[in-house]
């Protein structure tokens, strides 16, 4: 017995697993970019499955909810937390950076940079969920780093529930898609950020509605590879190059999170667990 | 101090408030037409805004949240309970009848005896979400007390966010509602049970797509009579006739419930207060 703690103890940092949570299915966009990316490092997944959505919540409850989130990875002991949810990651995660230790990423930033690296005409559009943008930080982020940048934001809240329900190829996702982008069609952004990590589902009708000249910008991919930079940089990659567990959590019961959860990642997802999350 | 108590005390069963719950901002169609048949009733409406919706998450959380529900409206000393969601009426009432001893209904029942008295071909469509129709409740409530009567129920989760976002007249709701009760049609129905508080702000559309001759049941005002005659026949009618509070509650910050519920009541909510439901 003595001997097993003292093997868990002398565990090295950066054996750990990296941990991500969302409010439910969407962060595994950004999951699947983490297993491309850094296949020999350890994942523990949280999908707040009974909980989601996020999106139209208050900044106080969803601020709640990222610090359980937050708690529950921390429990099972991660080396690195990536706010996998643009709402979370919009309203709480300053908050989060505050008052734990543990290094955390959110998917704004990164998304921000995307834009700023892609945009010719400096007009930027931005949608996501009503939360993120009223936040407003995906504006403040790319101000930030370049000021002259123009930033166009709107909330969609319809596509969540049209990408959840598989609402991908219908005419119907495309009159909804016109409504919405209309504004910013007639602002003649043409780097587009897909605020929203269900949004890349519906990258087809979106690129139609917008035009073949406006890029699309999806956080999942640039947020895969912030988290590699950070690891490296931090000498935090995980030394062995054996296979390494992905496990998920949710908060309701798996079977649907199982089902819609192969739509994102386009294969099966392994064993789901559910936790009691309002325990953290 | 004594007298205050004494006096609390002495409060007879009847001068108390009637308590409804709902996922959200749903059951405020329910509540409406309380208030209307009712006047003279103090109602406690409490809407779990933090946590909806209920239509997708499964039993067993459904059942959690509305013990919880349950618990807070018993702290505010009601006579009697609504459960003003369809969701949670079918897959929780039961099991709520079975352990507290207040009286309680919910919105299933009501909606099948109107069905009952409405269709004359025998064939009754139920639409409601996955929750409700994967729970079969409406069938088997139809059924039990007309046994020849044949069913068709199909879940139609676009519905709620539609009707939350407002899109009640736009093209795109048409489609989906093409799309979904194109089933229905093809058996026949010439009666549709909205089986979801939402519903009924879509009934325009749903009454053109199905068909002027097939009649739409709305569950609130059923669930109202069936209220009203349960507090008469039980000598649970408020006596006093002057005006009666109406206070409303919420697990996320009031402002959305406030701005969205207006769609539903038709007129302005007093003060909607924040609770946190997870201490009950």
């Amino acid at each position: 017995m003595t001997l097993l703690i003292k093997s868990t103890l002398s565990h090295k940092e950066n054996d750990k697993p990296i941990g991500i949570f969302d409010s439910g299915v969407g962060g595994l966009t950004v999951a699947k970019q983490v297993f491309r990316l850094l296949p020999h490092e350890k994942v523990i997944y949280f999908g707040d499955t009974g909980r989601y959505p996020y999106g139209p919540r208050s900044q106080q409850i969803v601020a709640k909810f990222s610090f359980q989130n937050t708690n529950f990875l921390l429990k099972e002991k991660v080396k690195f937390i990536v706010v996998a949810c643009n709402t979370a990651s919009a309203v709480a995660l300053p908050q989060l950076q505050k008052h734990y230790q543990i290094p955390m990423i959110g998917v704004i930033d990164p998304g921000a940079k995307a834009a700023i690296g892609t945009t010719k005409n400096r007009r930027v559009g931005v949608i996501g969920t009503v939360g993120t943008i009223s936040s407003d930080a995906y504006r403040k982020a790319i101000q930030k780093l370049s000021s002259g940048i123009k930033v166009f934001s709107l909330p969609c809240p319809l596509f969540v529930s049209l990408a959840e329900e598989g609402y991908i190829d219908k005419k119907a996702t495309r009159l909804i898609a016109e409504d919405y982008l209309s504004p910013l069609i007639k602002k003649d952004v043409d780097t587009l950020v897909l605020g929203c990590t269900h949004y890349p589902l519906l990258k087809k009708v979106l690129s139609q509605v917008m035009g073949e000249d406006v890029r699309l910008i999806d956080s999942a991919e640039e947020t895969a590879k912030e988290v590699r930079i950070f690891l490296e940089v931090n000498k935090l990659l995980r030394e062995s190059k054996g296979k390494a567990y992905h496990k998920f959590y949710v908060s309701d019961v798996p079977d649907k999170f199982m089902q819609v959860g192969r739509r994102f990642l386009k294969n099966r997802i392994g064993k789901v667990r559910r936790i009691d999350i309002n325990r953290y």
